[in-house]
């Protein structure tokens, strides 16, 4: 009982908040997990808040998303915690870990490994949906009733699969440029290939597109802004995302820009927009 | 007359406008020199624009200061333009250049060096004061007479002494925890030894607070926004700054913030005000 549970990194105050960097022991990553947090001024007074977790794109990690989105100024006007978590597992020591950017470090995509060597640390998805939560409502005054969700890219296919699968837990989701339907694109085939050990059926827990297929539903309008001048636009596949929702009854407000890509520059000039979604449903 | 004049690296859609990276030859340096700039809706228009020079500090890039301080948000909205030149030649082979973070690559200072080896590259003041502004004003549509400067700590350093020394050309200047006198900490004293080859005298041309007390004037307010929890607080010394200011008629309004320490999670909160304080001098 005398393991330090809760490693502090980082502390700025951010705004009428403060931004927080730490690391902690995670059970189901077999590893120190970093965690990126802003809590706003109302939990900074012991308040419990509504918790919007982000989820970052490939080669990112528990910062990147905070500090290059422009999202910590609506969460304060919001007085919304925002959690942070890194992309993948860190420091597993596994061949290959860190030799494409789109397999290993940087890219745990949100699932579960099966097959070795990835299977021991690479569990994102439990991480994400199960012990992060439980770590951070028990450290932080946060709402537990009272969580959204937002992603990019492969964080956008991280957030609408759990509020897909949890809608209990995940009120409100939102996505900037999600993955739609990994499973027959070239990275959901590389996973498929390494974490998944050749089982393409594993991705009918995560695939937002056979998630809508096989009937989960959200009960909140899932927000996706995607910019038409994104570079992975053929991969990314927004077209089968409103398909698919319009044919399974999903809410969904896809919003497509002229001329945006996939970078922050995009994402900080829709993020107001994101986060008055989320407190709409959150802050009550 | 076929030389590529400019070389775009990157270009991406933000708010309403542009953010573009990209690479010149630069007369002053002797080497390509990266920018980066943020046209506002207007200037894609073609509408002569003010602009805004934004400095960032110690180890930053053109990159840093607007992907990482939320000033293109503010930006957009008052219809400037924003131009951030990195933060010292790069490239330039200088035995010791990459040792340590305070000298040498990122590490410009904007001042003009005249020791050997540094003499040849490290001219950071005449390429940011004249070579800079020329070019970014016959490429783009930006008004000559309508320049600010904006900059943090290092950079903070290099807007106050540039709006002091050339009032005409920088109407509007604040910074964030900027450098207050220069010549007799270690950062200063290391910039004496190497670039100015041992002459304490030339932070006459730079430090803010000599140049106050020599007697330069700038006619409008500079806004300067200090943390409270900067770990800098001692090198950057904002009382001399307020105190220099005072008895010499320097107009001054110095803001101290409790907590907020030297990073962009500070200027990232206080950043709107800087520039409702650069469009209130340059948007008439």
């Amino acid at each position: 009982m005398a393991a330090q549970l809760i490693n502090i990194l980082e502390r700025h105050a951010c705004y009428e908040g403060e931004v927080c960097f730490f690391s902690h022991s995670s059970k189901e990553l077999g590893l120190e997990a970093k965690v990126g947090v802003f809590l706003p001024s109302q939990a900074l007074g012991g308040q419990k808040v509504p918790a919007l977790y982000v989820l970052a794109g490939l080669t990112c990690n528990q910062e990147t998303f905070l500090i290059k989105s422009n999202v910590i100024r609506f969460a304060a006007q919001h007085n919304i915690a925002l959690i942070a978590p890194d992309t993948s597992p860190r420091g597993a020591h596994i061949d290959g870990e860190d030799v494409t950017y789109d397999i290993g470090t940087g890219a745990g995509y949100y699932v579960d490994a099966v097959a070795s060597p990835w299977a021991q640390h690479y569990r994102m998805s439990s991480y994400l949906k199960e012990e992060l939560p439980l770590f951070m409502e028990r450290h932080f005054p946060l709402d537990a009733e009272r969580c959204g969700i937002l992603g990019h890219s492969m964080g956008g296919m991280g957030a609408l699969s759990a509020a897909l699968t949890m809608p209990a837990k995940w009120k409100s989701a939102s996505a900037f440029a999600p993955i739609a339907s990994p499973i027959d694109i070239d990275w959901g085939k590389k996973v498929t290939a390494s974490y998944f050990g050749g089982d393409r059926s594993l991705w009918e827990a995560y695939d937002p597109c056979l998630l809508m297929e096989a009937g989960c539903k959200h009960p909140h309008t899932l927000l996706v802004d995607q910019g038409m001048a994104d570079n992975f636009l053929e991969k990314l596949q927004p077209d089968m995302l409103e398909e698919v929702a319009l044919k399974s009854g999903q809410k969904l407000q896809l919003r497509r820009h002229n001329g945006f890509d996939h970078s922050y520059w995009f994402i900080q000039s829709f993020i107001e927009d994101h986060l008055a979604h989320h407190a709409a449903i959150l802050c009550h």
